[in-house]
């Protein structure tokens, strides 16, 4: 289907101003035309976006989708409590079905709030790939790897023939869901069994998705038992030989800066996660002086307690001018670059580009946060909000327009949810 | 006309727990019930708020409303450079035209994302109060007192003859908006200045509007020309011998806050400014702890850059947690209740209770990011967006009901702002 975007405000992201009384086209799921309006351009559909902001649609770098089943369960308490007697007994009793239908209802909740590109790191990945695929999603899973201890070989680990059934199922088909390898975090598995998940990942010339240096906990510990930092440490094991996403990256001193930077590490800053679980504030400007690749994420709901990207480059442009007392530290454009960063995932997406993936979406400025318009970045990073998003495309295919979904039906998602959490929480 | 919201999820604000299938009516502006629904509860409209969480409506403890008209105006420069060189000179060319459409589309803006309550320190406020009793809202509009030199007499000053007009008209008419007094700050005034305006505040019984503590500089420089900190410098004084609302707090000692305390001085947190312009971070968990009254305030829109109480209760919530690297620092429902201290303003509201004045909001909950409601303060405070507000109640008149405004005309709103601008930036 041939679609036409008329008198929109669009950012190309490319580096480039934003075009006033815009056009763009999309056929085929790829943009045939971005540049001033044409009144010659024909479609079988043309939108007029004016008073609109169109942009690329979102990425989010760093998540655990079907954790919206436990948003706002037990906050206040301090972490380890909080995980150990209120989390982790929930994720015990998690079924197919109840990763399935958390996975359905956080796709809802990214598509309303402008975000089609995902990084996903849980368990029963199937279900968050089915999920997504339904959906119109597009983004990476990850069986998260957790290997505690060698009395088990990792070798025989179900979380291992998991990850493997992933890699497998995804290269049967041609899905936009891909899958990654993941191991969960230094502190929750052996040398061992990261030395070996890094083996497959060279083998399976798999993507690997890490927590790394979250908290200060993870550091101290590290630094006592390896003398070197988590970064240090796993460069050492030549984790880092492979492409890699670190969320978090709370915790990095120069040296470890520089060693990402040099191996191609892309980091993922979670802001509102690691405010709200009081784990610190990452030295973003130092990774972007760097030029370290960095997107934004929410990490699961449970710690956030949403997935709305527009909240987390809002927190990307002010919490470190504030930490720093420097009120230029972070740019509204810089942020709102890296919420973009589709291409991180190995999409063909992240600008509004002729050739590239048609993953878009328009932002109403009708409302008075966004008036007047003196400037569309700046009224986007720091006065918008999730539910400005009008219009959302997943290459080319509209799955959202002004409160409809068009691949999924939000009263059955909802349905579905409540009978997980009454099972879940009884 | 009496009113009966039914159905509800009911905060009360008063330290109880939610009221699930609540009811609540209100008569004459007052609220004459709350409590578990009632299906013998008769009036001229009854609302049903099923999946609706019903609270007060939220006070905006510090704002300067007109500068709605430098949203997003000239982000991106050093704090001295921007005002310098881009906001003073707009604030130079402002008319009362300008005071007047700036502040209806403030008004606006605060409806849609429901607050009802405003303190606003500028000038021409005459204009500000007029808006404001057009548009429904409450208020205190303070005209802002800046007097560098004794050179010319303060009693000669047209910002004091100002201000004394502005408690003038108050003292005549029984309005919603109030009046107080302000001296903008300790930086911009002499200290005969700010003797004789705590003077007049005595005087008059009036309330005072400051700036305080904002920035470091300020407290080095008062630290140097005094040997004293700003607080410790106006209580040397007796300013704070006179009710008094201090914005900002950002680099108070503990000495400071036992003079605030002792004072009784009621302190405006405005976090997001705070990290936009780099001011740094409140020691908000340390004036909780002492008991000092706290507000939350969006500061001006050219500074945020809007007026969302929702962002503000949010990063009052996370960004200490983050900061002092504790996730239990600050609470969901401390945060939902420092938004809501309308009582601060002297207004017999902020909680919802048999008596009080009915100054309510409804959010809606029926979006992905409110689902499941496991808490429903906790999705309030960290999910929410301003965006989810439903209907606003003020004294009982209903000003807002999804996305139609009844007191005000968004498109001559906008007609005007627009025409300001193109003078303003021409």
């Amino acid at each position: 289907m041939k679609r036409y975007l008329k008198h929109a405000t669009i950012l190309k992201m490319d580096g480039t101003e934003p075009i006033t009384d815009g056009g763009l086209c999309m056929e085929n799921g790829i943009i045939t035309y971005v540049g001033a309006h044409r009144e010659d351009i024909q479609a079988e559909e043309t939108i007029d976006m004016k008073g609109a902001i169109v942009m690329p649609a979102m990425a989010n770098g760093h998540t655990h989708l079907p954790m919206t089943l436990m948003r706002s369960y037990a906050d206040g308490h301090n972490l380890q409590d909080w995980l150990t007697n209120y989390i982790f007994p929930v994720e015990d009793r998690l079924t197919k079905e109840d990763i399935y239908w958390g996975s359905k209802l956080a796709m809802a909740e990214l598509v309303a709030g402008g975000t089609v590109f995902f990084n996903d790191m849980y368990w029963m990945m199937e279900e968050v790939m089915r999920a997504a695929e339904e959906s119109g999603l597009c983004g990476v899973v990850a069986r998260s790897v957790v290997h505690p201890s060698d009395k088990e070989p990792i070798e025989n680990s179900e979380r291992v023939a998991e990850a493997l059934r992933l890699l497998e199922i995804c290269g049967r088909k041609n899905s936009n869901v891909k899958a990654a390898l993941s191991v969960h975090a230094i502190y929750t598995n052996t040398e061992k069994a990261l030395c070996y998940m890094s083996d497959l990942a060279k083998e399976h010339g798999a993507l690997m998705h890490i927590h790394l240096s979250e908290t200060l906990t993870e550091n101290e510990d590290c630094l006592r038992q390896h003398g070197k930092t988590p970064t240090q440490y796993l460069d050492s094991l030549g984790f880092f030989q492979n492409p890699t996403i670190a969320a978090h990256g709370v915790f990095l001193n120069e040296e470890d800066l520089e060693i990402l930077k040099k191996r191609g590490v892309v980091i993922v800053h979670n802001p509102d996660s690691n405010l709200k679980l009081g784990s610190g504030i990452a030295p973003l400007a130092q990774m972007l002086e760097k030029g370290i690749p960095v997107m934004l994420g929410t990490d699961g709901a449970s710690s956030n307690n949403n997935l709305n990207m527009f909240e987390e480059m809002h927190l990307a442009a002010v919490v470190h001018n504030g930490a720093a007392q420097d009120p230029i530290r972070i740019g509204a454009y810089d942020a709102l670059k890296m919420a973009c960063r589709s291409d991180l995932l190995g999409f063909d997406s992240g600008q509004l580009l002729q050739g590239k993936r048609a993953d878009i979406i328009a932002v109403d400025t009708s409302r008075p946060h966004f008036q007047p318009m003196l400037n569309p970045v700046s009224n986007l990073v720091y006065s918008a909000q999730g539910g400005d998003v009008q219009y959302v495309f997943s290459g080319g295919e509209l799955l959202y327009r002004k409160g409809e979904f068009f691949k999924v039906d939000l009263e059955e998602i909802y349905y579905h949810v409540n009978n997980c959490v009454k099972r879940l929480y009884q």
